[in-house]
């Protein structure tokens, strides 16, 4: 396997984080019991298992759809990484039996998808713009990747390996190569990790090309739509995007010389991503500038206090800075996710913890939002206010309600398997330093230049800010470990081994750095305050203003209808009310609540009249609110994040 | 002339009434001097009138459009509006060559539509749902209606008659006939128009089939359909509007059983237009019932404070209770003047100070917005709130600036006609009784059971609150002059001849009736008083919680960024702190601006952070409004009409 020379900090493999309890275990087990089950079945029984039969005919009723192939991937790759810390011989060989129908799937030549291998056969590569077969293909191959570090089982693989170098021999800068790239960025990170797993350098190059050659001119997407006789000039696009309509693509420029985040916030996710995987690779300065510049645009200036992204479900795109509306949010769990991703890629080409901040923001919140709490349910867009009546008016996107399914259902497999390998996301391992990102219950062994360094960490973050890890080195030697400082963190109290340590001077780039001779069974203790915060938006950000939110650690909280009564805008929490923080262990499954006193209009003469002289009293509330990412697990109604401060 | 005998009070004809000055005489200057011409202008340019030449031929590039008919037959009534009061011979000229233009366009059988002949002559009567037909004959109708008031000349009243004795034959319950009705509603109103002044009672008959038997099942838009082989369930519709999805043209329900305001604001606002006339003239008392439930639906539920009405872009329509959004408001132009249309024939049928100030309301805001004080230039849409940088990104319907013309020209006419028409609006005559709606500087005869009463109305309102009358009976006698007193208003004192009146104990329904033996030069003075008001909406318009509207008199006010700055959203206006009016001759053509001390949040230590923990420091910032009909009209940039309340 190669080593990543140039990157400071790797995750740890999955294989080696066990997450053992605390606040994820519980999710990560309603995630192997019920949601990757549930995916399962909905991939049955809507035909896309089947659908590698290649049995379906013209004329039959319900063909393969063009995403269909990279649902069942995400399902696979989602058993893989739960397979990688939970053996399960009967969802492996399921697991078998979807792989060996995808093998057989396969076309003489290499090719692997089957919309345009038994529904438009004759259009294959035609479109790469508006198509998915590089998507679909990018999501094979990680699903192959995944199954593979899991199991050590090649099958998927090598069929993924095969079906990779027949994309290479397609595309590419040689002549009678097309000159392509996908519309939908997904294969660009999926190849950078089939190089990792294999070694193979051409998958790399394959995927710098597409990366390289994004929205340079004259413009592919024009060309193969002149090759299809099709007009260039498309009218949604103009109307949507203006005239540099590519920008829906992040195909407007070279990717060098974007600098504003354009376009559908998932795809965009996703190539920053491998923008981020290819600059750790290749060492390109150029590329990580641009990361960077991207990622300060996005977190800066395009991203709900969720870590959602994408605020127009027109388009399903970002809009321009501070423009982050919450009723009409669209903030698609698969974006936040892609946010995921591309936070752990930056982490990994520097330790700082605005990356991992963003990581925890988006994991605890706009990510976990988009699954119910039984794990059976889904949202797909994840809103920051929900007014039941007004959904069916904004056009089509508002689901006031948790579905099980949807038509275009990327997003359940993809939360599935973000949370199957939430364990990539916890730790780094460096030649001197043992880097800890998240908190949360579980064990670890680390490769710190060459010997084993396991954490056990015990927490019951975020409900409380204590987290123990107890430290065991192979054999005692000196070496860093760096704990992250949460960017919401005003105070934290640390212990070794009972002695406080003050952090603070120790900490470089929001991670303490504590560097000692580490013994077997040395014990840290943390303990971050978690004061109930109010957070206001940039002033900039003008449907916040007057409004905050209510955080406490990384959790956004938010009002519900069912706990607040209807008509949640009109509540105020007046500055200063003592706001408390309480654990309600029978509430959505054991949540710390937030509580206080606020007021709210009283509705008095108010009858028949919409308009009159202000001076309404207001009469005092209890007011509770609940994590964001616990919302519509209980009654349908109304749910308010940015409440008006008095 | 038919008696309409059910009526009380009736608005006295254009030729009676002269407005002679004050805040409408410049409005009604600049709309003959700039606003009709430019109209014309455009017309031409753009086809409009040439079509009626009918000389297009297929292959020819630009084709007659659906609408052109009605876009000219506005700017004739508007032209004929204009005449009754302020004789132009050019003008008259320049009309009576397009309607020698339009009439002799008229086909051998009475038909009468351009596009309808020359571009899908086969097409005729074929779609109701769609097309527009019987929109523009309304319109031509309505055109034809004014300018034989204005000028005598009967040769486009004559055409008319024929064209709806064509319709007329053409629609009903009677075999052979079509049992249709119009998508869009206006000749409904219009029918009633050309029997008020005709006599003729088919057309009034006509009108009344046309709303008795819209909605009715079988639903004569699916059998029009099904004739033309087309699908009834159409989607866009059902998607948008629900299964019921003719609400959008008012057709879902036979229109005495419609409880709420539905579809397409315009359409609605014609169709209850109508269907006030209908009862005005029938003494219907469940068409009654149903105008008056819409009524209140509309005014007390579904209005925005400027007048606007349908808040939704999608499908320019109503949505439902309380949803009042500001920035993406439609308010299309048109259907606050409809709301305008509707509230005169509600008067008509009861004088009640809550149909004036409706109409007030629509009058001074939500309607005038709709054109620049230079008369050149209008809004389609008339948002509560304008950030430009957001209008790309709501689909296509937001103008952060004022247009010359529209694809789809409905508005610009339509305002020309009413602002033309104004004098209509001012006062009804009753046989005993004088009314006074709308206080403005203008000269009157009423016909107060068979006597004439001169009024003679001096005034700047709505700058300030003196309003002066003096009434000239032809002799001395007894009657009631019925003087509304605004739903704003507070205070008032009055004088008759010098004397106080205390009007509190003669006001009924918002009406002051002041019974005397009136004697030629008694004079009437009011003073309302105009304090700065701050309004609050509802607590269910989740919109507004939180936000204040600023009015004084009729007038809602503003901030736009020229005078406060941008991020409007951020300003709050402290409850308790004084607001000022002050008359400020330089701008905007003479305004009443609103000034106070306002603050909003400093801007320090925002650099490169999107959220953070509340606590921002506020300083001081004087703040500017202006009458919301003024925006617009300097450099293009926010406006902001719901100021945060502190």
């Amino acid at each position: 396997m190669p080593e990543s020379v140039r990157t400071r900090c790797v995750p740890v493999p999955l294989a080696r984080v066990q997450i053992t309890g605390g606040f994820w275990g519980p999710r990560q087990e309603v995630n192997r019991k019920v949601t990757i089950p549930a995916i399962y079945r909905q991939c049955k029984q809507t035909g896309r298992i089947d659908a590698w039969k290649l049995d379906w005919k013209p004329g039959q009723p319900n063909p393969p759809h063009k995403f269909y192939d990279s649902d069942v991937a995400k399902w696979l790759e989602a058993v893989g990484h739960s397979l990688a810390t939970h053996p399960d011989p009967r969802l492996e060989a399921l697991a078998d039996g979807v792989i060996e129908l995808i093998a057989r799937a396969q076309q003489p030549d290499g090719y692997l998808n089957t919309y345009f291998t038994v529904v438009e056969p004759d259009k294959r590569w035609k479109n790469l713009r508006d198509n998915h077969e590089l998507y679909c293909a990018g999501h094979l191959i990680e699903a192959a990747v995944a199954y593979y570090q899991a199991t050590g089982k090649r099958r998927l693989l090598d069929v993924l390996c095969r079906y990779a170098d027949l994309i290479d021999a397609t595309f590419g800068r040689e002549a009678g190569k097309k000159r392509g790239y996908p519309g939908h960025e997904e294969i660009e990170l999926a190849l950078v990790k089939l190089y990792r797993t294999t070694g193979e350098r051409r998958y790399l190059q394959l995927a710098k090309y597409f990366v390289d050659e994004r929205g340079r001119q004259p413009h592919y997407y024009d060309i193969e739509a002149r090759a299809r006789g099709e007009d260039t000039n498309l009218r949604w696009w103009r109307e949507t995007y203006g005239e540099n309509f590519y920008r829906a693509l992040q195909a407007h420029l070279p990717v060098r010389q974007q600098k504003t985040a354009e376009g559908h916030a998932v795809r965009a996710m996703y190539l920053y991503t491998a923008m981020a995987d290819l600059a750790a690779e290749t060492g390109d300065r150029s590329l990580l500038a641009a990361c960077k510049r991207l990622w300060r645009n996005v977190t800066e200036r395009r991203m709900y206090i969720t870590g959602g992204v994408g605020a127009s479900g027109r388009g399903e795109r970002f809009t321009f800075d501070y423009d982050l509306p919450n009723e009409t949010a669209y903030a698609e769990t698969c974006a936040a996710i892609g946010l995921v991703f591309w936070a752990q890629r930056m982490l990994r080409l520097e330790p700082d913890a605005r990356y991992a901040d963003v990581m925890e923001r988006a994991l605890y919140n706009g990510v976990l939002s988009g699954v119910s709490l039984d794990g059976a349910r889904f949202f797909y867009t994840n809103p920051l206010a929900m007014y039941p009546a007004a959904a069916p008016y904004s056009g089509k996107h508002l689901e006031p309600i948790r579905q099980e399914w949807f038509p275009c259902a990327c997003c359940p497999p993809n939360i599935a398997r973000l949370i199957a390998s939430l364990g990539l996301y916890l730790y780094s391992e460096a030649p001197k330093t043992a880097y800890v990102h998240l908190y949360a219950t579980s064990r670890a062994e680390l490769d710190i230049g060459g010997r084993v360094v396991t954490l056990e960490q015990e927490t019951q973050y975020p409900w409380t800010g204590q987290v123990r890890i107890v430290v065991h080195p192979e054999r005692a030697w000196r070496f860093t470990l760096a704990l992250k400082i949460p960017g919401w963190s005003r105070r934290v109290r640390c212990r070794v081994n009972g002695h406080l340590r003050n952090l603070y001077s120790l900490t470089r780039r929001g991670y303490a750095h504590i560097q000692r001779a580490w013994a077997p069974g040395d014990v840290v203790e943390l303990d971050f305050a978690l004061p109930v915060e109010r957070i206001e938006a940039h002033p900039r950000v003008r449907m916040n203003c007057g409004r905050i939110a209510l955080q406490r650690g990384p959790l956004v909280y938010c009002l519900e209808e069912i706990d607040n009564g209807p008509d949640l805008r009109d509540i105020v929490l007046p500055r200063g009310i003592p706001l408390q923080a309480r654990f309600e262990p029978r509430l959505l499954g054991g949540v710390v609540v937030i509580e206080g006193q606020g007021c709210r209009r009283t509705w008095e003469g108010w009858r028949n009249i919409l308009y009159r002289p202000a001076g309404s009293r207001y009469r005092p509330v209890a007011v509770r609110a609940v994590p964001y990412y616990t919302w519509g697990n209980r009654r349908p109604g109304e749910m308010l994040l940015w409440v008006r401060e008095g």
